[in-house]
């Protein structure tokens, strides 16, 4: 059964892939697993039918047959259960591709969310020149500490997982605030992420949304 | 083998159990594993040393034999696959429970850190009485939509799970905040969790560590 996924039916991005449904498309393009795609509105995010998916309103969703997912992680997590590619065999490395999951998202996720969020929330405030300067501080311990780890690695632990699939959409988030700019580590991993093929045609699909040259099925 | 986490030495909340190792003692618990503690101080937790087994500096860690993990739901999942009592058999159920994990640490959890900072990183700042307002709001969403899809059901999705441990206590650090008093459906929910027998003795177990009480070892 093909299972369906939610994307936004107009991004805010306008394309650039960093909407949480491009996580999502990339793990399926890695493990080669054909998907649906229906586009929701911003408006119908909020609404009952939605919500009966997703109780926070947000996408992407995941159904196939009786099931439902929400959050990007766990759609992600349960791809790379029920197919090859996305975690390691040998159970010590899986945890540990599932630990840079967990890590992407509770970890380094939070404070560049922030740091996203407060030109939209705070521009027209009179802190705002110096409130942002502290949040991106908080950033910028984050990747400092991942790109220490990171080293010269390909990838944060062995092979490409989808602890890295995480991560690299993760740290594309902060494009755009300089920051990933002082460390060229970062930006070389986030380079190689987006040299996947997989990457490309999960890229190709989420925008092909938003310029019109795709039909909603793949 | 008896795997090993590590906990803070001395606790910034006096042992309320808001720390993240309190997370993984009471998944211990809940399966019956025994665990060691190692406690660290806030100047070890940024020495290499530790930094080795946990590249953000922070607590709780968890040695196994060669394996080491970090982050608080990583560590639970892992010890979830290992162990019954926290994961539901059923596939999908399991994806379900799973999906609670990841809601807990990367939607709900993330504008409650926020709250939780902002009266130690701005309470100084021109700005503090009208951000913290912004902040309660985003919270205040969360714990709405979260209030609405528990309803007056026990837990989030049939029997408790990781996912619904992971929630508790990601609900727990917005105590004192007044935001959880408008929805008395949680307050019974934390409630809940916080009688099961495996919370209390994980509780006086973190307890015990600040009121001198206990050895370090289990």
């Amino acid at each position: 059964m093909t299972p369906t996924i939610t994307a936004f039916e107009s991004s805010p991005d306008g394309g650039q892939g960093l909407a949480r449904d491009m996580r999502v498309r990339w793990a399926f393009e890695e493990v080669g697993q054909p998907y649906d795609v229906r586009l929701v509105s911003f408006k119908e995010m909020k609404e009952p039918a939605h919500r009966a998916l997703h109780p926070f309103g947000q996408i992407p969703t995941y159904e196939e047959g009786d099931l439902v997912l929400f959050e990007s992680g766990a759609i992600i997590f349960h791809i790379a259960q029920h197919h090859g590619g996305l975690l390691p065999d040998d159970a010590n490395a899986r945890a540990r591709a599932i630990t840079w999951m967990f890590a992407a998202l509770n970890t380094v996720e939070p404070p560049i969310v922030e740091l996203e969020q407060v030109p939209y929330a705070e521009h027209d405030k009179p802190w705002y020149d110096e409130r942002l300067p502290m949040i991106e501080d908080r950033v910028r311990v984050r990747l400092t500490e991942l790109s220490s780890r990171l080293g010269d690695a390909d990838w944060l632990d062995g092979a490409f997982s989808a602890g890295d699939l995480m991560m690299v959409m993760v740290l594309r988030r902060a494009e755009g605030t300089g920051l990933l700019e002082e460390h060229p580590n970062l930006l070389a991993y986030i380079a190689r992420g987006e040299a996947r093929p997989a990457y490309r045609r999960a890229f190709d699909a989420q925008r092909a949304v938003f310029t019109g040259k795709s039909p909603m099925r793949r």
